[in-house]
């Protein structure tokens, strides 16, 4: 297995094993420190929210965290009061194993709504996964693919920013590919840093990378019930003053737009990546609300699918974003050929971008409003055949 | 052809021919009248708005229209000041052609957006039309079937009321299969009756009709630039009180309900048509959002295409629709088998209600918010591969 060389920060300790949640797969992975971390985190807007994601709200931002376990293949939600309990049980497992409390340890899950987890699989589980942690690459590895469910590959990404004569290391693992939705997704992200941050920092920070990653991506635009990001900070390498804090807050928005963007791009049957620029927003809802909508409109997301220029769905679903604006305004440039300005079409070469969109994984949508300065960069998958061979069969 | 006999109210002519905007299909519609006709309109929502939806926009309502003229295969939007003119012209042509002025002609256009009109196809095809009009029923199928695009099948309705001693008829013509989100779609309908209406009386029942109806009903989400739902009322039977305008007014929105339903039930690559109703909500407003977040998301109609009751994706949708509701008081009713409710999960046969949902073309989703008296009923296709194929393939 390569991993890139990944290794998290130095203090964590990182495990992934398979208990049987699912029939095969590693489905539980932990991460957990021998001293008190600081915690922050982010959580999916779902009314509907599972019962780790209830547990984790309580718990953060908090300077007394020492561990996160997860598992894929079940997401605890729509679970009622035994969801409750059985999150508590896992985090009491898991603070067991590690000699801490309980109320230390955050807990995430994901996989299938409604139905409740096997205790007994992650009571075997999870001792076994904290005696099996290391701090090499090969464990980080081994905990992002113990988080996947229809993801295809792990998600994994690394930063390090220098501070003064310190060096800072930032290491994140993600998963999500399906009921992937804006204000995040069925997406779980873990951040880990040796940064030294007070908890108003750390949620500050987190809260910032994730309004420019996690919170503009979409495969379906489904919102889940258990979407959660938490950055964990060890406090192992001082952060010594506000300019030294945008630094770091700046390499954790790349790490998480990197993060964020593995997540689209791995979308359940995507064949190609979307990448929606709008600028010349009055402000940035309205591009946020723009980029969206073209985002998560399935007849964008087709034409893609088949390398085709038909721009008049991009223009036609910005119209109805909810934004007042002026089509006569209105610049698009598709795969940076300019199609649509001034309220008519654009002549250009078809089947030379035709060409274009079929050879390219990566496709620019950039749409300029005219109407002021504000701008938002949002991902998503094309929709294919194959995502709807993988939800259609996908079981309960 | 078959047309179940329905024929336009007397006073009006009805055609359909082959002009040559389409290969071969039937692409060109008249519908009109000898005498002034009272028109009401209910157009799109979006900001980008086809050139014939704004020419109509500034006729109606209006008492003194005499006809209706409408192309497919060419929406004529984002086309500028060209299809402001061609839009204007394609009016004037079949004013010559009734005797009348081409401000009492309504026009509509559907097919791809940002191509210029084929004039000279429609030069020709506009007064042949008018000549080859007539009141009988295979003259209305033939109309019905010119305005389709993607369409699989003709999309007609009728009704008649008795007020007193006069019968009241209501005729109406759709379109519609592909970008058709809530607040309309690529949709166009056009309902004829010979009852007499004010202006504003016939504004007034179209829109209510029109709020219950082709507002509630989605294949994708994709609101297009040119939905347009025409009423025209001839005056030839009198409409004597305010009661008698109920009943009237009940009719066009159960006919309205007919017709707008066989949209989604036609939507492209459709295998069942998903009934949605949302009941126990605070307000109307909430009840729709809800409604049609559940219908919009492709993980719920994926789920339907599966035959999988698979309702941890209805409930999540109704999570992220906006409206603040509570998961416990949530009960949800899946092909009349209750599978949530009090935040747990209920035992049911999987296997029989999988069988259900496999042998059933309407699916029935009843969600009770348990928080008041308002309700919405929302209509929407499932998500399937012959979805994927249209609209990767269809062209620009």
């Amino acid at each position: 297995m390569e991993s890139g060389g990944i290794r998290p920060p130095a203090p964590f300790r990182a495990a992934g094993v398979h208990c049987g949640i699912k029939p095969e797969a590693l489905d539980l992975a932990v991460v957990w420190s021998e001293s008190d971390l600081v915690a922050a985190g982010v959580y999916t807007q779902n009314r509907v929210v599972a019962a780790p994601v209830q547990w984790c709200r309580q718990r953060t931002p908090s300077d007394h965290v020492r561990a996160i376990v997860i598992n894929s293949g079940n997401a605890n939600a729509c679970t009622g009061e035994r969801g409750a309990a059985d999150t508590e049980t896992m985090a009491r497992w898991t603070a067991e194993a590690i000699g801490a409390q309980p109320e230390q340890v955050l807990v995430m899950s994901t996989g299938i709504i409604g139905e409740f987890l096997p205790m007994a699989a992650l009571e075997e589980g999870i001792p076994r996964a904290v005696a099996e942690s290391r701090s090499d690459a090969a464990a980080l590895e081994e905990a992002a693919r113990a988080i996947l469910t229809t993801d295809r590959v792990i998600k994994t990404a690394h930063r390090e920013v220098t501070l003064g004569d310190r060096r800072v290391a930032l290491t994140g693992i993600a998963k999500g590919a399906g009921m992937i939705g804006p204000r995040m997704a069925t997406m779980l992200a873990v951040i880990l840093t040796d940064a030294k941050l007070s908890l108003e920092s750390a949620q500050r920070l987190l809260r910032a990378a994730v309004d420019r990653s996690f919170h503009c991506i979409s495969v379906e635009g489904h919102t889940s019930t258990n979407d959660s990001v938490v950055l964990l900070a060890s406090g192992d390498v001082e952060v010594c003053d506000s300019e030294e804090e945008l630094i770091l807050g700046d390499a954790l928005t790349a790490l998480s737009v990197d993060l964020a963007k593995q997540i689209p791009a791995d979308g359940e049957g995507a064949t190609h990546l979307v990448t929606i620029r709008v600028t010349g927003a009055p402000d940035e809802k309205a591009a946020f609300r723009v980029a969206r909508t073209i985002a998560d409109s399935p007849l964008v997301k087709t034409a893609m699918t088949g390398a085709d220029p038909n721009w008049g769905r991009i223009v036609s679903a910005a119209g109805y974003a909810g934004v007042p604006l002026d089509p006569d305004r209105l610049k698009l440039r598709l795969c940076g050929v300019p199609v649509f300005e001034g309220g008519m079409p654009i002549e250009f070469d078809e089947v030379a971008l035709r060409g274009v969109m079929r050879e390219s994984f990566e496709l620019p949508v950039e749409l300029d409003l005219g109407m002021g300065k504000a701008d938002c960069t949002f991902w998503t998958s094309d929709l294919t055949h194959e995502y709807i061979t993988i939800n259609a069969e996908y079981h309960t």
